[in-house]
């Protein structure tokens, strides 16, 4: 069975991953605890816990998860002094874990919100965010203890599902279900991966399974048909609709991704077949009909959820960036249960477009809502924009998708390779080393590579012990033409299946993939009205945007030459990021002067020249419009 | 000055505007009585009035300005049997008339939500609907005494207006403010110039600037900065930025225009040099910056508001149908008031475009929102668009459109013409006759013409006695090219100002105006980032868009060429219209098979067959997807 990397066993060694890598290690972990510690104006996270113990007196601050925000931080903080050591950032999570493990109830209880506010109201609300709040901390637990051995808040996450255990699950007296928040789901597989203990994988199954089975326990008779929070992302299918309930996601963006990776975890571990079809039936409508091309998934903002199939829209959408994570989690675990490049195509267009765009390279700077298509006029005047924020934000009152992107970045690692007792699969590119052991032997994967603004990747194996085993290589999505050379430079004759180049290794090796980065102009599925006849500039896997900085404002009226030949431009005038390729070409653009009528008739256009830059770019150098989507003449 | 024509001044003998006035003369005024009396199912409006008199029994139902509905019905049916007698809807009125009286309080109120369900509460809330319903009640009196001689209604209008004149005012105990719905201001102008009495006037210039000099009177200090219900429409200007706040409109579309209609004629009337020039200004940044094409005003449903300048989205948008009755009245006033052709352009655009699309052929069914853009699909699913319609609607909830539309078709024969001591301006366009009385005699002007689908306008004028008058005839905005004939067809040395040709009269006589009417690609400023790179299709006046129907479904993927010929193809699949002229003109349009794909490198086009049927038709075939603005290659 292919596995998931354990902490160490990656190492990403440099380039375009490693440097968001250590954006989160060395600038925004140490930030996000100054913000949720208090030191960066008002903010009740880590009080909360100190109020929970007795060390201070006050009031519970902030929103009913607000738990969640230092849970995640300490996943992130978890995995990143796996990666690589830090004392100082280690010392200031280990004395919140002391402050957390104290606030734990006796019986395992563990949410400040409820032992503040309400503590006689604990598991009355099924519409709480207790299971949710559970979750993370037990992910957390897992994190920490991965990434350092230390295991009191590992131990703390045991209590708490040991809890959730004794609360909920099939018996009489027990609570049959939960509307809130998903994420205990997919905890309690990683808890149970970790600690070795089934009874954990098994209580996950059985919250998955009474989401469908017994879904009037999650929602208390209140569905109404036409809402989008009905089903779909709630509960993982109509149970009246089996047929339909499954050509694509529904609900709540967030929520749906948790669920279904906990599904996916459930499906994969239990050999559950038919489980897994619906996640494979949910995963192709997902991110064949449903998906930006930046990787962002959302459309709309009213209940932060899904719409319908081929409705994105570029500039009221959602496309929140704790979404995008999910996808990866949802892919991940897809991409070990199946092989099938889509799902690691997926998490490359979330990790080099998506989710680098939504942090600043200070580290300090996020976005929530990540558009294809912005002006800060409409951000603040258009009643349909004032989600969309212009410009990356230093923090949030819902802060989610902070600690949320620093934990993803933290673990990133783990997307890079899965291994099984056959060989290993390479699932991204970037500069690293992968060390398994394995039957038979140990296998090393170095790959050197300027990825993704370099196509060439070289990859050497080393085997301990001479056994034939396998390396499996993607070809990406994106890709029309690739060659995979040996050391002397012959082209090897193997076809990829299921997207992915089979290559039977006997000992130590070298390989050079080499996967041709042409510019391209991409069209989306013409049942896509938003972008129909709309060009996007795409080099790789890297999605590319038009600035107001490089091409004057009004965006909207550039348009792209079909045939126009696209030109690489190196750059380097994004503070701390470095050279990159920008794009240029000929378009053409609106050629009337200002002038105050609104209508008349139609002008000829100028040529002009345009400028694009990578989407995960946008809005570093200065605070104007961004336009993914161009009109294509 | 410039005057209105009144009732019978003006016959509208045949053509376009004529079908629509048929249509409501008689099929919706009979219709929208027997909706509003039950007749058709569940609707409170007539029964609320008998509750009142004591002649049925039982409670108000329906919205607390459900009143209107029936003033706005009576108010057309007034204007209809001036244009034409029906005795049978006479008896009809006649007898909501009775009752109505008998419901009137002694001291002249009438408001059946406040009579019937919170008498002890008159007059006590800033934000109630109590002066929009003796508006609309006072303009219905006005308007049957206009059309039929009766006085009974006018007698309980001036009751109405009394009662309001000893509410409202400076002096000291009165109420100084009420920030309900707009319509109070024009109806005691209306009631003026009716009755001859001037104190009406005085009052409406009052309420007038009582809005802008004290506005805490009527917002009760709630008002906030960036909320769009805080100046502008419901306030005629902020106090506090005086420089900005007549730059654009803002608030509730059908609220501004009903406010800056009674701006204009208090302006107007009283020779407020100052206000006029306010209204001069809103009117401006309204037409050239807040349009649509169509004619259609307010961009968002979120409070039923206009956004900002140049914010012109073709699918979320409101572009309520009342709010283009509203921008008419706002241009009428506006013409009469200062020789400019603008004002009648603007009126022209809505009677061609989006008026006439706002009612069925049967005259029984009606849009409220009307979109340039459209798919059935988007108008269930999409959080953004659920109150746009596919499909003209047989009532709503709220149905202040169809009498509120019923009664602008039944005045529109007072648009096409003004006339002044000196002369007649002819605004629109259409075959008519109109007969004014002047200083020195009498002048008969006759049209003859197809418009709006022809261009040739035949203009004959009688003068029973010789005396040197002017003729004004309006060269539209969109015509580029354009002749003036005398009757042996010589062209006559005469130059529009401000838009009109100026024409001196000295005896009966004939000419012929022939205004160019080649289809035309139109564009939108380019700052309408909405429209940028996109074309529209207009002949004339009219409006051109694309349904499924002619060009099978996904629209957008359409685009026209900048170049190609756009041939004339006379239709008659409409039925109940007669024969209109469609356009046909060649395109390209996405040429991928339906493939899985969402994001692939962008496809040849192919050449497609593209026919455009006008705007004011749309969905009268099939219901399906409807375009305004194209793609233009």
């Amino acid at each position: 069975m292919n596995q998931f990397p354990e902490a160490g066993q990656v190492i990403v060694e440099d380039g375009f991953l490693k440097h968001y890598m250590e954006i989160v290690a060395h600038c925004a972990l140490p930030y996000q605890w100054q913000m949720l510690n208090g030191e960066l104006g008002e903010n009740p996270t880590m009080r909360n816990f100190r109020i929970a113990t007795g060390d201070e007196q006050g009031a519970f601050g902030g929103v009913p998860y607000q738990d969640t925000d230092l849970a995640k931080w300490l996943d992130a903080v978890g995995c990143a002094l796996g990666n690589e050591r830090n004392p100082e950032l280690e010392a200031l999570a280990d004395a919140a874990i002391d402050t957390i493990v104290r606030a734990q109830d006796a019986d395992g209880y563990l949410d400040t919100y409820y032992q503040l506010v309400c503590p006689d109201r604990k598991w009355t609300d099924p519409e709480s965010h207790e299971l949710y709040c559970f979750g993370h901390m037990i992910e957390a637990g897992v994190s920490y203890s991965e990434g350092t051995g230390k295991r009191a808040l590992l131990e703390a996450a045991c209590r708490l599902a040991d809890h959730v255990g004794r609360v909920f699950g099939p018996a009489e007296g027990k609570l049959h279900g939960y509307r809130g928040h998903e994420i205990i789901e997919m905890a309690l597989v990683r808890l149970a991966a970790h600690t070795g203990e089934a009874c954990y994988l098994r209580l996950a199954e059985w919250f998955v399974h009474a989401r469908h089975d017994t879904p009037e326990a999650f929602y208390r008779g209140e569905r109404k048909e036409g809402n989008p929070l009905d089903y779909g992302s709630w509960g993982w299918g109509d149970p009246e609709r089996e047929t339909s309930s499954y050509e694509h996601v529904t609900g709540h963006a967030v929520r749906a991704m948790y669920l279904y990776s906990g599904m996916a975890d459930v499906a994969r571990l239990m050999g559950d077949e038919k489980l897994l079809a619906h996640c494979t039936a949910l995963f192709t409508g997902l991110t064949r009909r449903q998906m930006y091309i930046t990787g962002g998934i959302g459309a709309t903002s009213v209940l932060e959820a899904f719409t319908y199939p081929y409705d994105l829209p570029n500039d009221t959408l959602y496309a929140e960036t704790c979404a995008s994570v999910g996808l990866c989690f949802f892919a991940q675990r897809m991409a070990l249960a199946e092989r099938d490049s889509c799902y690691a195509d997926a998490v490359e267009r979330c990790i080099f477009n998506l989710l680098p765009a939504a942090v600043a390279q200070d580290g300090e700077h996020y976005f929530y809502v990540n558009p294809l298509q912005v002006n800060a006029e409409a951000c603040l005047k258009s009643p349909l924009k004032t989600h969309v924020k212009p410009e990356r934000q230093p923090w949030f009152d819902c802060a989610c998708c902070p600690p949320n992107l620093a934990r993803f970045f933290a673990s990133l690692p783990r997307y890079l390779y899965a291994y099984s007792a056959k060989g290993v699969t390479v699932h991204q590119y970037a500069p690293s080393a992968a060390r398994f052991q394995m039957d038979g032997g140990s296998m090393t994967v170095r790959q050197s590579t300027g990825y993704p603004f370099d196509g060439v990747v070289q990859i050497a194996v080393e085997q301990e012990v001479s056994f034939r085993q396998e390396l499996a290589l993607r070809i990406p999505d994106w890709c029309e033409s690739w060659a995979l050379c040996d050391v002397w430079g012959d082209p090897m004759n193997v076809r990829p299946e299921k997207g992915y180049l089979n290559v039977e290794i006997y000992g130590s090796c070298a390989f050079t993939l080499t996967l041709d980065m042409t510019p391209r102009l991409m069209q989306a599925n013409r049942r896509v009205r938003e972008d129909a006849g709309l060009a996007a500039l795409q080099r790789g896997p890297v999605v590319y945007c038009v600035e107001q900085a490089d091409n004057g404002e009004l965006l909207e009226n550039l348009s792209v030459k079909a045939r126009s030949p696209i030109r690489i431009e190196m750059r380097n005038d994004v503070k701390g990021f470095g050279p990159y390729p920008a794009m240029r070409l000929r378009g053409e653009t609106d050629a009337t002067e200002p002038r105050t009528e609104l209508y008349f008739p139609c002008a000829q256009r100028r040529d002009t020249e345009i400028t694009a830059v990578p989407y995960c770019l946008w809005g570093e150098r200065t605070v104007g419009e961004m336009l993914v989507w161009l009109r294509r003449t």
